[in-house]
């Protein structure tokens, strides 16, 4: 079956390409009949829009990007739906695009979100990424971008994200009352706010307990490939730490599966508590502390406004930013020796 | 800053908006000179082309689609990696859309897919869809498509999927070798070939040893809302099952919650097994035994024949079916008491 186009209608009909879209857009320069006819063959062939066409006129892709490093994480996949829970009451397409937490493939998407493909960007940046200059090209192109859970510095425009410093402070607060005298902080990234706002919140907890900035210990994990390795090495150093803040969900297998391997008990030798969305958290050996991000909430809210920054052109993003506070989940891998 | 578009670039110039368009595509009817000059403006005004009006000419998005019933699910954000690594050397977008498990929504998307805004269509079937007309009509316009892991039966076209059935059969065998007498298969459809064929293999190797047919015991967990509920129901019965076989991994954290709420131990009072890609299956309490499918191969095997069919009209895609066998990885939650 060949496909319907207006040409094929109006073939048909022996009518013009014109007024075949005249009627179809239901113009007051067509008679009811017409109108009549030309919606009865339509309906009849399966005739379909074609949205470029209409996107043309209309100047909207009635699309919108949203910008990840990766899916195969609990936090993202969720924000994910949080994100099409607003644009399908918008009549709004999601197209998803992965860095796969690469600054090179970042900045080449964004390059192509400038090009009408999509009418607003939402993004969570790669953790490679420490410069601004790819994002202000798209702004300059007016294209408006909301931030999620990943910011960049330096750039003004709206925000959705949890309450890090807050959420570090706590989670290193939590270790400390149940006993750990040196826990360490591991991060993936020397450069992504969340994980710098987080390790800040962990080291003022540090501080404030009297444990001098010398013997705070944070940990880079940079490469996934690594990660494993890394763990390791930490976890067999003379200097071991007696308790783990994971800054993000992939560090807590590797965590585990050391521990396990080198029989190390958590949280006897060593407790754990993770930054993670996990839904398996409260079934793994031993059960794990989470400071849980609201994903699908952070997804919504970022959605709601390039929502706006989209339909008003009077509305200034610049001047948002939602944080929408996480949650610490108590189990057992933090459990204490008086607990 | 407006947008730069043609129009602009041949205001500047004081050439036509034709001169400048032919130019941009290095046409052999315009001065070597005269594209020099309409490049180094296009350039220094950072002139991006119109992917619509670009896509209209050519009749080609190229973007495909992807339809899945979710993303927080390991198996489909593996998926997803396969083929955004296809996609990505072929110069394709892809456009994720999530039905929810929805028929409804699939129904919507598929619609939306024929209206030349993508090349092509990756669908995984909701467990809900149990019908092939939405996904005719689509055929009927000439868009390729390809099923990946969830097919729906009736339809002739391309389909990469795992050894389902001979999964079910190991599944089964793997349990009865470690002592269970009345193993249950718990699914999410009635009508979903992924659940069917496994389902047929796990009877099959209980039939071969010797159960009959009557005690054999399959469960329907088709709302994820009333799930933990009619697990715990399962859980709970005077007939209790001695092994589970999990059809899909959202099964894995309800069946754990609930054993380890009722104290049932795993696996001494039951035996767990998971058609899973979980990365948390080792570190579970206790590590879970999985038949884990191979997510990022089926993908990019899906989109490489999604591919071909879209580049070459006469390839012809109804020939085509792979199989990528899937593997059962041993843990202890199907320790046996001998092992």
């Amino acid at each position: 079956m060949s496909k319907v186009n207006i040409k094929v209608l109006a073939e048909q009909l022996q009518l013009s390409v014109s007024t075949i879209s005249k009627a179809l857009r239901d113009s007051y320069e067509i008679s009811d009949e017409t109108k009549k006819k030309v919606l009865e063959l339509a309906s009849q062939l399966n005739y379909v829009p074609n949205p470029y066409a209409s996107s043309l006129r209309k100047k909207k892709s009635k699309t919108i990007a949203v910008v990840l490093p990766e899916v195969a994480d609990n936090f993202f996949s969720l924000a994910i739906n949080g994100i099409q829970s607003i644009a399908e009451t918008k009549g709004y397409h999601v197209l998803i695009y992965l860095s796969h937490e690469k600054y090179a493939n970042e900045k080449t998407i964004l390059e192509d979100c400038q090009s009408g493909r999509v009418d607003g960007v939402l993004i969570s940046i790669s953790s490679e990424t420490n410069t601004a200059d790819h994002i202000k090209r798209l702004q300059a192109q007016n294209i408006p971008l909301v931030f999620f859970d990943r910011e960049q510095e330096g750039i003004e425009t709206a925000r959705v994200t949890t309450n890090d410093f807050e959420c570090g402070l706590l989670a290193a607060n939590h270790l400390l009352q149940r006993g750990c005298r040196k826990p360490a902080f591991v991060s993936i990234s020397q450069s992504l706010p969340i994980c710098l706002n987080r390790m800040e919140g962990f080291k003022a907890a540090l501080l404030q307990a009297g444990i001098p900035e010398m013997d705070i210990q944070t940990i880079y994990c940079t490469d996934d490939d690594s990660m494993n390795h890394q763990i390791k090495t930490i976890l067999q150093s003379p200097d071991r730490p007696d308790g783990l803040i994971a800054s993000v969900e992939k560090i807590v297998t590797p965590v585990y599966l050391a521990c396990h391997e080198l029989k190390i008990n958590i949280p006897n030798d060593i407790k754990v508590i993770a930054f993670a969305t996990l839904d398996t958290a409260p079934i793994l050996n031993p059960p794990l502390t989470t400071i849980t991000q609201p994903a699908f909430e952070i997804g919504k809210a970022a959605a709601t406004l390039l929502f706006k920054g989209i339909e008003k052109s009077t509305f200034d993003l610049r001047k948002e930013k939602v944080v929408i506070p996480s949650a610490l989940f108590e189990r057992e891998s933090t459990r204490g020796l008086t607990s």
